[in-house]
């Protein structure tokens, strides 16, 4: 490891009691959900402002420090990592909201905040920002992993809701992309560019987000099916039918298992779909009337919904606790969690593959999907203390990445490469991969943006 | 202007007799539909594949010779042009749909296909591609500008609707982005860097777009108002009311009147909303509804609506001859076209300057309005043979684009920037130009791809 003494004594100068090197802090900041090794970073940086970002940017470019932005540490390929040292970029302290457009349905805020303070922000403009990944994650996170969940199938994923940014770039220059205006046809666009670059091509220091009406009426719904098939033929119709259902989530029925041990559901251990509808009360009636026709179609059972906030709530709080449910089957065991989206019309295959291979290898595995998106992720049940079942499991892994890829798909649909889907870049994007290298020693020469991190080296 | 007769010797050895140097052709792909001076390619190529297309940019990198894309020459903005001569890059023998994803609500198409020739070979799917900028445009155009048009609201515009392309890069490498799944936490985000890009930083060769079903009912509506301003704010209103207008489209009184001249439509000479809902038949009423009850809070009056299919179409023909009708004023005259994009909170203040500032230059101005989106455009009549109007003319697109700048827009919504808009980018973009310029450096060392447009000289 790099020594950072000569960085470290500036920023010093710059930050004060604001650059943190405590065991315990930076062991704070090499926590991460995964399995990623242990890596603390030489210090922890905590901006309060741009300018300050800045500084600490044009300190680290000089001294070939890497710098690594952290912000709810949710990220799930190690994407906050400070695995090469340097700085862990905190911005727990720029974590406000700075300018709530109503009229323009937009709101500026700093990357520090967390979309549940965000929203809770928003409560009294009858505004709300849609994007729910499921954990409380940062803004600037969720921009930086172009993150997405649960109703991305309806409002977009950060990829549609990420308005204009302010960053800083890796020589400490600050810009801002985009504009207020909802569209532009000005230039190269670098809004895009930088959601999802995972904080290797700059520092998002404002975010500008889409916000959205809150709906005059919600309804959830749940309905089972005999089949993985039938549960996301019903998905596919109900896409192609037009209907803008808010959340549509496909659970198999091992995960549904682990709903009734871990939260004690009492659903009937078969496929299900959870759903939302929203819109005027008339027309979430009628939305829900269609989709029933089309469930009915592919033989659902057991229509329930819900229309009070506490039993929306309570469903929906089940379903992001499929974590947890998904470890329910021996307590003991930690989840490994894969991520791949395809086309929905190759979903029931690749789920059904998935289940299969699970079963190939000895694995227990439950499967929970955004299956508007046909993203899905399957929780393995895994003992690390047990090198074979660790090995089965990164096989089917890899097994699943491959598949993703025959079937068109990515091996990513929401929680980015980090360092964990490195090695499936070249597969993916062949010779886009050279331009995306090409953006990044332009962007940060010296590779202190995030290093080793999304774009595997050359050689490999 | 260089001479490139090695380059076009080799690619006539490439291509026979689709390199084509006759005096005609060259003076057809010079044609463009604004002010631009006229600047005839040194040849112009027909390239029949992805790797006639990479051959073509391989050769002319080797000999520094420019390619510009050609498709169906309605950009605005001179995007087509070969003012630094070199090749045309003609893409109407790439005009195919390759594959029509029905399940997956996506096509591919080669670019050279225009839209209107994409949605006939569609009618038998139940799906539609929804962007309309009113031009029969090429979708290669289209996405190389970011266009969007009447429908961009309700569908978003070009930046919204490819999903993935493939492209074919200044060296003559062929990449793909993105992918066949909806979405992607995996890399920098390429597609949505080459959309918008103008042929500057590759040539797309596939574009994959995304799809609606056609609308079950569909019904157009026509009100007036007293006030520019009671219209905007009418729009307003409808817009944060979560209303899923799939158009809304504000004229002036300037406007009508030219539609009443040229079309003969009989309107009362008021401001006017022109309005498009989109969805079942039960749904299209609740929201015309809903929109009544909005619009009557405005003053609206004389509410009419079409749910015939030719009466919706000779609305919006009629809509769409805008630039004929602003022209019908002065028979000798020609139009002089605007294109700002505002904070829709903005759009009333931005409207009503823009027509005082006509006023106060003594020109005649119409007004058409993507109000959902902000952005309108003010069509000047012009004699070209009269300086001193000439003048005045490029003087209200001065201050036009300087108001938008002020207000928190952009100096395009979507007619992009070409020759037109660069002495703006400076001024729009900041720190964020030199950024832009090292892509385009990275990506196109020898500045090959439609050199001289979009990005200012750095001393400029």
């Amino acid at each position: 490891m790099t020594d950072h003494t000569a960085a470290l004594d500036e920023l010093r100068a710059q930050l004060g009691d604001r650059l943190v090197t405590t065991q315990a802090e930076l062991d704070l900041h090499a926590r991460n959900e995964t399995y990623y090794p242990f890596s603390p970073p030489d210090a922890v940086a905590y901006p309060e402002t741009t300018e300050e970002v800045a500084a600490i940017l044009k300190t680290c470019n000089a001294h070939r420090c890497p710098v690594v932005a952290y912000g709810a540490a949710s990220s799930l390929e190690g994407q906050h990592l400070a695995t090469a040292g340097g700085i862990s970029l905190d911005m727990a302290r720029m974590n406000r909201v700075l300018t709530v457009n109503a009229e323009d349905l937009n709101v500026v805020v700093q990357p520090g905040i967390t979309r549940k303070t965000l929203n809770e922000e928003l409560r009294a403009t009858g505004l709300f920002f849609p994007v729910d990944p499921g954990a409380d994650a940062s803004i600037g996170g969720m921009a930086a992993t172009r993150a997405s969940g649960t109703t991305a199938f309806r409002y977009g994923t950060m990829r549609e809701n990420v308005l204009a940014l302010e960053a800083v770039m890796a020589d400490g220059t600050i810009i801002r992309t985009g504009s207020k205006a909802r569209k532009s046809s000005t230039g190269y666009d670098l809004t895009h560019l930088l959601v999802g670059s995972e904080g290797t091509l700059g520092i998002l220091t404002e975010v500008t987000l889409r916000l959205q009406g809150v709906p005059e009426a919600i309804s959830a719904a749940t309905c089972r099916f005999a089949s993985v098939e039938d549960a996301v033929n019903c998905v596919i119709l109900t896409v192609q039918s037009g209907l803008p259902v808010a959340r549509i989530e496909m659970l198999d029925e091992m995960m549904v298992k682990g709903f009734n041990i871990y939260s004690k559901a009492g659903l009937p251990e078969a496929p299900h779909l959870f759903l939302e509808f929203h819109g005027s009360p008339a027309w979430v009636a009628e939305q829900m009337a269609s989709f029933g026709e089309i469930a009915a179609d592919f033989g659902a059972e057991g229509f329930q919904t819900a229309t009070k906030t506490e039993d929306r709530n309570a469903l929906w709080d089940m379903r992001h606790k499929a974590h947890y449910a998904s470890t329910s089957f021996f307590p003991g065991k930690k989840l490994m969690t894969t991520d791949v989206c395809v086309p929905i019309s190759k979903l029931a295959e690749a789920v059904t593959r998935s289940q299969a291979e699970s079963r190939r290898l000895g694995l227990t595995c439950t499967i929970v999907s955004h299956a508007g998106d046909g993203n899905y992720h399957c929780g393995l049940s895994v003992d690390p203390g047990d090198a074979d079942e660790m090995d089965r499991g990164r096989e089917f892994s890899h097994t699943l990445a491959e598949l993703a890829l025959e079937l068109g798909g990515t091996v990513s649909g929401e929680h980015g490469i980090g360092l964990g889907k490195m090695k499936y870049m070249d597969a993916e994007h062949g010779a886009a991969l050279t331009y995306m290298r090409a953006i990044k020693a332009a962007f940060d020469p010296h590779d202190i943006l995030n290093p080793g991190k999304m774009l595997p080296p050359p050689s490999a």
